[in-house]
């Protein structure tokens, strides 16, 4: 029965920045999903990724990773703001693959040293994720200040995060669900 | 049995301009909607809506038109380009419904005078309609060089239009009934 | 001598909805522009431009309106973020002009309930401004949470922001008076 | 006399897959603005770029490419469009500088495919370019179909092309000389 088996979801984290803080959000984020019956997580972390340097596109595609995006069924995107756009190699990243994001779901998490929590980044991402096939969902975290929201040992300083992800999960794991049944059960038009 | 219901899908006329070569392409996508079996259609014109110019957003709701949003399953939105932006008064409609969008699927038919088809208001319109509660399909019709796509009783002079807009209409539709289901079937989390 | 003459940068508010609080806004940045030697303001309300319900674009042009345009050296637009985007009629309004807006400065105050302070409608915006011809400096500023920024009067209750609008517009004035210098004196290539 | 230095604009080369075709668009445009009098050209490859797969931003920056910028006038970005968006190796090596950017001129020549000739990836970049302080001017040369524009050795099919790159030249140099005589000669506010 389709909609009994888990969902996997995996969490990307989308910057490879030494002194990266966006580190803390994903492993939050990663420990509030491992939270859900039916849910499976995953932690991808761009900088872990065997991307090169001298190339581009499906051509440097990694079959590990075009199999965890293959295999998905929604996806959180935890990416840090740098200079109102996206991260160069979160972007190298995500060009790897093509065919394997259709009719997905995804989620992102935007974080900034300021105020805006990332809300530009995101506005920035739309356009690829939807050439790329995925539902972006309408639900984000944005965290502001994020300097001041985790001590030194990653630990959450702020429990309003906790509500704002868990809210944000629930609209995810919908979209998941309900993409998941469409793949499976209805018939393209 | 929900999904043997008719889905409803309004064509959006997304703009006022007198002289506007959008309605032709409005017309297209209404015909090749309306040959579809299980699907209903109207064709909605920016400049038949009741807005004012003192006001904005949902204090200004009209009756009708939310009622449409409210029962409809997806939206085509089709829409000319205006210095890189969307219409004024498109958004200034669109502002006018806000609950009755979510999880409603919508496509976007960009128009321009020039070769690029409207793809830069559809860029422009993504982040408001994700933040409305819309998933924008990641098909999209681009009417380029609009000037020489129709004779002056507004038929088609490049059939290679009625083509894409078939193509359009089946991702359309798919969505619409997946979310649909996912609407009617599967709980909130 | 040009560069004696004084600047004219108009404030555009840029929404019409009733009840709307980048009235206040608008209010400030005109009186700190004000304060400015060499720099003439004035106060454009969107609510009170002669548009239409049945029309756009450049046929719709008011000679005031775009008299103001054709004589200005920078503007700066108020803006609320409407669904991640601007208000319809602001974007019905800036359509009306296009050669007036050619190599003049422009800066923009976003606004917004929430704590982004207007970010996104900024970004969405960056495309429209470019294509009208107009430079959009890096300096903005963001009204976030603007119910709690000022008095039933319209009364600043948070001193900072005195300091963030000297500091928007004296890039904006900077970026006016080159953009200025350049059109008068140096010819185009 | 600083009006009578020759202007310095670098042409970078936003991508680094193999096989890529923006190669002779790069070429084309180095070739033309080399022919104008008092423009100093350069090639910038991102592929050449020293960078590292586990930093990003300014900690990884170049002397040798920040000083390229920081002597710059203006910038040309040959950039195609990846799924919409800018290669993940532009913005990589674009977030290595800060400050060398500010109040300067820049033209993005858009690359792709199909039709819309990077139309929307020259959207995707202006949030981006304007947080770095670059001044986008609002010309710029739309690549389309690119496949078709070059034989085999890189020579131009199409001479068209040569008319739409001397027509943004010719802003982007007055873009760059304008705001270089601000720099230079107009004090900040």
């Amino acid at each position: 029965m389709p909609a009994e088996h888990s969902l996997f979801i995996p969490i990307i984290l989308g910057t490879t920045r030494q002194g990266r803080e966006s580190e803390h959000v994903a492993h939050l984020v990663f420990e509030q999903a491992k939270k859900r019956a039916g849910v499976d997580v995953e932690l991808v972390d761009v900088r872990e990724l065997p991307m090169r340097l001298d190339d581009a596109g499906e051509q440097m595609k990694d079959p590990k990773f075009s199999a965890t995006i293959e295999r998905c069924d929604g996806l959180v995107i935890v990416t840090p703001e740098y200079n109102h756009g996206y991260p160069g190699l979160l972007k190298h990243a995500l060009d790897m693959n093509l065919k394997e994001y259709i009719h997905k779901a995804v989620g992102i998490c935007g974080v900034s040293a300021g105020a805006v929590g990332g809300a530009r980044v995101i506005e920035n991402l739309l356009p690829v994720l939807r050439e790329l096939g995925l539902v972006t969902i309408f639900e984000d975290v944005n965290f502001g200040k994020v300097g001041t929201l985790f001590d030194e040992r990653g630990r959450l300083l702020d429990e309003n995060y906790v509500r704002r992800v868990d809210k944000f999960l629930d609209e995810l794991i919908w979209m998941a669900r309900v993409l998941r049944h469409g793949r499976e059960n209805i018939a393209p038009v």
